[in-house]
Formats: structure tokens, sequence, C-alpha cells
């Protein structure tokens, strides 16, 4: 079975595709460019999510929700936020359907028109930010922390399962301060969050950066991002947290009393990640025999096998060594389906990503030993079914450990260092291009002309980056830091 | 600060609305009917989905997530679903918006007209079934038991904040049977959960019953709810759980292969609560002082305020009663706020209904004791410091069974047995009217003739309605068992 996916080398968009629809992550839906996230890949978001969120409430933020909609006059206040989001918007105009009277089925009535067209929410600062006038007055109003889970929906013309999608599923943090250096603060304490939870959780390396002006968010100050790189070579942006200093504040007239009675307008950030990680997941770890997750997001993480089938006697230790695991916080399954012979078993787990796989026989039981399978290496041992339990726990620290050094192995081997436009050709049009490290002369005309020849945008100036002198790769002029350019999702 | 809000014998209506903005549970946004869930309220409706999705996962449901929007052709193709949902619907029928080239600002692109109108799903059963016409072949594939958590929108056109609003949030689980017999017991099932939750965690007694054709989901062949009656005698629908039969399955042609290798239309369910069970939450409990939660959902289960403010000596009793606590599980908050005074937070710790308030002074301290509030009785007594947390781990159950039990002491007041329609229009009038137990001779004629005389529809036909002779209310024509009518919201 695990065979009948795309190999990598053959063809890396379509093993992704197959990866996803294989594993059971998500399907294409009857309606352009959304998704269905199907139950499989939905547990390892709720993972995703719940750690992250975690994560939120443990550096004092709350969750609330606001509207879907957007009333079309909001999101023009902020010039350059309407300018970012129009091209690309679903909007509702009308809010009633009806009997055609000339019997061509059910269409919408036109008299159902509404006054103002409301767009579905792509992000929702404008309508966070005429709420926010309302529950601002004064400094003792500040800081207001709020995050919220939603939906979003950007019309992308050309959509790819979770990395790209009309409809995504994300959060979307929204918090006001009383200083710009706090918002700053903010906007890095974020930042550290998504950068830790991307490679303590998802063992996904990640560099922190910020994005030329020419890739900000649109009403943005200043953007900071973590970007990965995937087995391809290609890079994808997998968070970003934006300073938006007081462009919205301004647009929505949100100002507070300060503690000398003065009326000032409030400083804001913006952060989000989005249901795009489960594709960095995937493009991370996975390989040709199918999905690779790492243990701690993994909706099961051992799995037991009975060899060839369940009996009594492989039962009542499988249920032992289960209870076992489950009192240490593992989340285990037992493969009790009869119909399926073990080497069927074996593919369709590793298809999945299960961490560990434990197959069972009863000479193994007689030899008191279990045979442990781990999915990242792929290796196969025997062990004492004595102490197994202990096995496993470690085992799964390991494997989460060794997928990070693994990637970040790879990562830090496709980052290289190009000081002439040849070289930079010659390293971007490999088959895994990688990150390049080049000197830039600052100019988003450079940066365009750039992406117009070779594809590669700045991904990022690494927030780690070394001041160092240097001429800019296209045009020679001079620089005082590498800037870091990638091929992207 | 307490007073400031409408109390609920000058205007039940207005003390609710008072109640949802002074404890900070929603707001109403700039988008007609859409609210703002703000974080208080949020915690405790996060608090209601992660118990309800606990239960979920216990019986073997997952979660997924399907897209918002519903091609409007799939929604015409069940007939009364359409019929159900056609008049109150947000239609999407562009994609972009544009620079009024005449210069009247942002404007939607008249060239991004889709080709077919999208629907923002009122609810999923149509992209859903469309779905799993690919994902059930044979009877393997079943029974398929999934739930998601996601926004709705219908275009209401009265709407109050979390009773009845434009969008809500909600789960709304759909599952797929090889038999009819099966798919019923998958409705019951679903139903005892909403019972349960309702009455062991809501502390909201609730009635079991059946919904009338007329009353019926669009769509289903039978419809179970829970509905339960509010402090000012009307009553509210909490859940329903849908046996749609094979309806959807013929509209999607979902077949699967049986066991004996025959081609069979799948048995269906759906089922949802939603964001109206904080509506309902607030209507059960909470008094003229404010908002009353049941420990179960409280975000804050306990509120420690000093006496009069935080000292070093306070201090440290109030972090050893608070580790004492955590350490059990509940949830515990320390009012450090320097500037108000104790009376101001008492008033605003009953008005965010906080069930236990502990208020500490240094006098009481030289006396080893605190003083105990209750949210839910108003008392307040001196405990004895030594043991505190086993005092308030048990007062805690006690206040949780005692909302409860007051709620259905008042639910069992308010049934009123009638037999004639004298006696219904008297009781239908009063202050208070509650649960009429009424004899109905089955026919939505007379159903409907009675809701345009008194307002009244017929709840539910409990599920325990003894088999009694008797003769309708209205028509005097024999009925076979009572069924309860209300006024409701």
């Amino acid at each position: 079975m695990a065979k009948e996916i795309t190999s990598r080398s053959e063809n890396y968009s379509d093993w992704y595709i197959d990866i996803v629809k294989r594993a059971n992550l998500a399907d294409n839906s009857a309606v352009r460019g959304c998704m269905v996230i199907k139950p499989y890949g939905f547990a390892i978001w709720e993972n995703i999510r719940d750690q992250l969120d975690k994560m939120f409430k443990e550096t004092g933020h709350v969750n609330a929700y606001f509207p879907l909609f957007i009333p079309k006059s909001f999101l023009s206040k902020e010039a350059q936020h309407v300018a970012g989001f129009a091209k690309e918007c679903a909007v509702v105009t009308h809010h009633r359907l009806m009997n055609d009277p000339d019997g061509g089925g059910i269409i919408v009535d036109p008299d159902s028109k509404l006054e103002e067209e409301l767009i579905v929410r792509p992000t929702s600062e404008t309508i966070i930010w005429d709420t926010y006038r309302t529950w601002i007055n004064s400094y003792r109003d500040l800081p207001l922390l709020i995050n919220q889970w939603a939906n979003v929906v950007r019309w992308e013309m050309r959509t790819r399962l979770f990395l790209r999608t009309t409809e995504f599923l994300w959060q979307e943090g929204h918090t006001a301060h009383a200083t710009k250096e706090e918002a700053v603060e903010e906007t890095l304490k974020i930042l550290d969050i998504y950068a830790t939870f991307a490679e303590e959780y998802m063992a996904m390396p990640v560099i922190r950066g910020i994005k030329t002006a020419n890739e900000r968010f649109a009403g943005a100050e200043e953007t900071y991002c973590i970007e990965a790189l995937m087995q391809d070579g290609k890079a994808l942006q997998a968070g970003t947290s934006h300073f938006l200093g007081q462009n919205f504040a301004k647009a929505f007239d949100v100002k507070f009393l300060n503690e000398n009675n003065q009326q000032e307008y409030v400083w804001a950030t913006s952060w989000g990640v989005s249901t795009r990680l489960m594709g960095g997941l995937i493009m991370t770890h996975s390989d040709d025999d199918g999905l690779v997750v790492p243990p701690k997001l993994a909706p099961t993480q051992v799995v037991i096998v009975p060899i060839p089938k369940p009996s009594p006697v492989i039962d009542e230790v499988v249920h032992k060594i289960m209870a076992a695991l489950k009192a240490k916080g593992i989340r285990v399954k037992y493969d009790m389906d009869m119909k399926n012979r073990p080497g069927f078993k074996f593919a369709e787990h590793e298809m999945h990503g299960i961490p560990v796989r434990l197959a069972i026989g009863e000479r193994d039981l007689a030899n008191g030993q279990v045979e442990v399978a781990r999915r990242d290496t792929k290796e196969k041992t025997q062990q004492p079914l004595e102490g197994i339990e202990q096995y496993i726990e470690d085992l799964l620290v390991e494997i989460q450990a060794n997928l990070f050094n693994r990637a970040k192995a790879m990562r830090d081997q496709y980052i290289t260092k190009v000081d002439n436009f040849n070289d930079f050709e010659e390293v971007i049009n490999r088959d895994i291009p990688g990150f390049i490290s080049a000197h830039w002369d600052g100019t988003t005309e450079t940066e365009e002309k750039i992406k117009e020849l070779t594809k590669a945008t700045i991904r990022c100036i690494p927030l780690d980056a070394e001041a160092e002198d240097g001429s800019c790769v296209l045009t020679g002029k001079p620089s005082q830091r590498r800037v870091l350019f990638a091929k992207a999702y």
C-alpha cells in the first residue's frame, strides 16, 4: 500500500498531495479552493492548536471571538490594508434565496440586496480595532492581549491543500498597548513563542527574521517572521508577528487617556499562524512511505500490532503495556482489526506517521521480547518486554530530537553564501536550492528585479544577521548585512 | 456598581442584556446581528466546548472541518432543507473589490461575479453529505461519527445576544450508519449527552422530547430536543438531535455495499448545540446582582479579596491557600488590584458570577479565620483557615448541586396541567407562564391555531410522557398523551 504514492524524487508536488490524501489529512472539496480537513488531519491540527493556545494563555493572552463579516467601509479605512486584501475577498451582497418565478429553480432574491456589502474576513484588524474603540478609554484598559481561533477567507487563484487555500483556519492575536516599546516587545515575545513551538513541537527548525518593506503585512510598520526550509529546498513562511504602530488606532480612532491625562493613540500588534503549519510539518519530515509526525503532535504515538492477529495471550500482554503507557500520558492504540494482515497494517501505520510501532507475537512473548519499529529511521529492534514502557517513553523523546536534528542538519546544509549574481542563479536553479545568504542594496527595486529574474524572494533579514560590509549581489551597491533569499511556498 | 443593572422584575429582557454586557460576556458589533464574544464570555464558552468535546470523543466521535461555503445548488438538493434555510442566508456573489473608476471609493468589482453563488453555511448537511459520497463505499466505512466546531450564519431579522444572532458558534455532528436502528440509537445517545451536560455541568434541568412535524429540522424524519425553562417562564430549546433517515443520502446519492453485497442508501443523523447555551446559562441562574455561573463551568471558581488591600502577611497566607486549591484542580484568582476598595471588588466578582469569594483581613487571620461568601445564596460565614481547601472543595460541589436543585424546583413548579382552553389562556398569560402540559389532537392545524391565539408553541412531546386518554385542549378531539406548550425564546 505504501508504495502507491509518488516518490519525492519523481515529483515533490505530487508526492505532497499524495501524502495529504493517503494519510487522510485533507481533501479537496466541491467548493473552489476550500479544503475538507479529515479527522486524522484535524486531530494533528488540534494538537497544534491546543499547545499554542496553552502558550498564549501562559503569557497572559485570552481568547475572544469577533464577527466573520467585515463591512466594506471598514476594510477601506486603512489604505495599505485594503490595497493588500481587496483583490482576493469573498463579498456577501444578498441575504435571501427564492424560487425563480420563471421556473429557473432557486435564485438569489434581488430584493434582499444589502445596503453595504460585507466581506468575509481575510484577517480581522479592522473589525477588531473598530471594537477596541469602545473597549479602550484609559491606560488602565491596556494592554489588551486578545487572540481568536477562526476561519478566514482569501480568494486565492492557485490553491494547494493546507499551503494555500481559499478558506483556512488560523489564530490571530490582536493586542493593544500604551507604548511603542511594549508593542514591539509583544511582537517579539510572540515571535519567540512561534519559533519555540515550531522547533520544540513540530521539530521544524526556523529562522527568525524581519520582512522587507515589500513583503510586509498590509498595514504593518514591521513584520517579523519565522521561515522554515522544506525538503525540496523551498522556504515556507510559517508564522508572522506584526508591529502595527498606530496605523489601525488612527484609522479607527482608538485613543486612550495616559497617566498624565493626555489623549494618545494606542499601539498595536497582530500575529498569526494557520493550517499552513500542517504543510510545513509534512514537508519537513515525511518520506516516500508516508507521513512522519513528531511524537509531541502525533494523535497516536504508539500503535501495537498483534502478530499475526489478536489472541487471548497477546491481548493480555497488550492491555498491560497499554495501561503502563497511558499511565505515562502516552497515546497508544491497539490495532485489533481482524481482516488485514500485519504487513498491510505496518504500511498503513507508516503512511499515517505513527512514531513507534510494537509488533507482538506469541513466539516473541515466549522469549520475553517485543519488536519495536521507529518511524523516523525505520529501524526495528527486539526489546525486552520487561520495562518496555520506560524504553518507549525514552524512545519518543529520542525520535522527537532526532527529527529536529535531522531537519536542522538538512536546513543548515542548504544555506549557501553567495557573492555574485552568477553564483546566485546557479544555486537558485539547483534541484534543492535552499536559502541563499547574500548582500542586497536595501531597495524594493532590486528585490523585485531579483524576483523577476530568479523567482527568489527575500524571505527575511535574520534577526541574528551579523554586521558585514559587502556589495549587493545584483547591483553591487554597498550593503551592511546579508539577507536570506529563497524560492518559497 | 452591581445595582446599575435593570432588575428582573422590572424588565426581564433588559435585565438579560444588562447582564450580558456588564458581566463582559458579549457585545453587539458593527455588523448587523453579529456579536462579539468578549474574553470572559468566551472563557465560559471554552469550558462548555471542552466538556462537550470530551463527551463526544469518549463516545467514539472525531472532529473534522468542512468548508464555510455551500454552493447554491447543494442547498437546493434536499427540498425541505432549502425551504427551511433559503429565507435567511448570506450569499457570496463576488470575489474582488476595486477602486471605483468614477471616484466613489472602494466598490465591488463587477467582473468578479461568481459563476455560482455561494451560501455561508447555515448548517452543513449538504456539503458534508456531498463529501461523504466519496468517503463511503462499503459497510466497512460505517459508522462515520464526525463532529465539527464551527461558525454558521442565519440571517435572522430579530436578534438578541447569544439567543439569536446572525452568526453563531456551534458544534454540528453528522453521522452515517448502515442501519436505521443504529442511526436512531445514535440520535438518542447524543440527546442523552446533551441532557447530561445541561444538567450536570450547566446545572440546567431539561426535558427530553420529540418535536412535532411542524417544529422539525428542515430535512429530518424526527427531531429530538432538550427544552429548558427560563426564570421568566419562557422555554429555551437548548439542543437538538435529528434522525435524518435517508433523505440526505438520497439527495447526494450516498450508497454503501452492505454485507450481502447489495447497494443501500446510508442512514444519517445530525445534532447541534450552540452559543445559545450561554443564554440558557444566564437565564437559569443569574440574579439582580449579576451573573451566576455553576462551579463546573466557571473560569474562576474562587476569588480571594484581601481586606482592605494586599499586605505581606495576607499575601503569604493567600499564596498557601492558592497552592492548596490549585493542587485540587480548583481555579482560583487573587484580586491584587490596589486601586479599588473591597466593596467595589465584591460587587464586581458578584457581577461576574464567581461561585466562591474569600475575604481575608489581618484581623481574621489573627483569629485563624477567613470569610467565605457563596454567590448562589449570598451567604457569608467565617470559616477556620485550617482545612479551608477541603471546605471550599466541598462547597463548590454543594453550590453546583444547589443551583441545579433550585432551578429544577422552579421548573417543576411551573409545569401546569391544563384541560381546557380557558385555563390554557389564563396560564399562558401569567407573568411566569412556564410549561403547560395539555392534550393536543396531533394536527399541525391545531398547533398553529394555538400559536396564533396564544403565542405558545408545542415545545416537545416528552419522551417520558405516559399514555393517557384525553381530549385536545382546543378542539376536544381525542388525544393519547399530553404534550408541553410554552412561549419560547
